[in-house]
């Protein structure tokens, strides 16, 4: 059980009314995934969250509360969203979590205020870090989009709005550079698309505009064994990939 | 000189540390324009702001601040981007400002405390309605993006990440419904865009693509006087303009 003590200069250090939450989203088994904490003890699944300091900008709160909470540094957290919905805390499981606490009447209402939450979004590899749960969940996994448990608060509307704002973001701008392998191969990219888009598409047309595009570099076949059988592997060539983030598929 | 009693009930009413600030951009004198609030007796700009009530979500708080401070009502306003510099309020400013009003300690420590501040976006058409200053402010005026005085806090660089906001969009989605009055000639429209883009654009490589886009009706033009050598006139079709920004300039 957690100390209370721990909390007790809350008031002191943090902006009251205002979080922050996470929602990073990883490829993994041709599914989109979230990184979603379990509380100690509990069957209770929250996106990985905190408060902003006193002299804190809220871009820099966001990078040291995933890290603090999740291991994970990364050089890009983009602001998605504000949520703000009046009960979007969940008056309920606060008051359970805060019996199962020893702290004192100052740290409840802390607690049990309203809290304005800005909601970032990162994509990154699951496989390029180990996720590190910190000292108030038992662990810090890789969940399929497809198959959440309800998570606390308005945690499923976060990572559903991002989900929504990846699928309209694909059509403008290329997607993938920091959820895929470095090498990959044109069905895996085709997939990753179909997973955001939620749509099939169709195989030859999918390879001639992305080819079009000149954002990926192709791979030699390794040659001897089956390997001219072997599809190709692509990577993106970052260079002509951020020139395109700037430029986009706009026409001015 | 305000009465300090109209902000004796702040700290009761609204949430601390957060307010909103709305960047109204429109488009006039071929120039992209800003609306901005004169503080009573002063020389002081500032953007239509104001904060968020205790059981009221931040969207519906930026209509309201936005209508109250302005009078202008529209249907959408965008969450641009959360401004959270610790020393984004000028103290000495804040200090001034408040000498000049009556009020209690507890309501000059509500106006110096840290705010973090959420920007809204709307483009709008600057003929469409008439400013109306709230008590607060003696004009609420449309200036000119490229010759403003310096705003309090960092109202300047709120409206700076606006507009390259917008210059990025700009590549990506059709641009101009909103900003542009129902009819308007191809060079029209074409000026809006070198304006968002600070850059000159071909004339005919612009007239090419963009009726290609199929987002716009023409008018036929008058007959008798001199009118055709008039310019074409033309509008958005709403329904064609508003599919494009669902599926974007994308492949898929």
């Amino acid at each position: 059980m957690a100390n209370g003590n721990e909390f007790s200069h809350l008031t002191l250090d943090y902006l009251p009314s205002l979080s922050l939450d996470c929602v990073i989203l990883g490829y993994k088994n041709d599914e989109l995934h979230v990184l979603i904490l379990n509380w100690k003890n509990s069957n209770d699944w929250s996106l990985p969250g905190g408060f902003v300091e006193i002299n804190e900008e809220v871009d820099t709160a966001a990078h040291r509360v995933l890290k603090d909470r999740t291991g994970l540094q990364i050089s890009f957290l983009k602001q998605l969203h504000v949520f703000s919905g009046v009960n979007r805390r969940n008056p309920s499981f606060i008051k359970q979590k805060l019996a199962l606490i020893d702290m004192d009447e100052t740290t409840k209402r802390w607690f049990s205020q309203r809290f304005v939450s800005i909601a970032y979004l990162a994509l990154v590899n699951p496989d390029s870090f180990v996720p590190i749960p910190d000292h108030l969940s038992d662990s810090c996994e890789w969940k399929p989009l497809n198959s959440l448990p309800k998570l606390t608060f308005d945690h499923n509307d976060m990572i559903a709005y991002a989900k929504h704002y990846l699928s309209i973001q694909i059509k403008y701008l290329p997607v993938g550079l920091s959820l895929l392998p470095e090498k990959f191969t044109m069905k895996t990219l085709q997939k990753l698309y179909e997973v955001v888009l939620d749509k099939p598409l169709d195989r030859a047309n999918f390879q001639k505009k992305m080819l079009k595009l000149g954002i990926l570099d192709r791979y030699e076949k390794q040659m001897g064994g089956g390997a001219h059988k072997a599809p190709y592997l692509y990577s993106f060539n970052e260079l002509k990939y951020q020139e395109f983030l700037k430029s986009g598929f706009g026409f001015v």
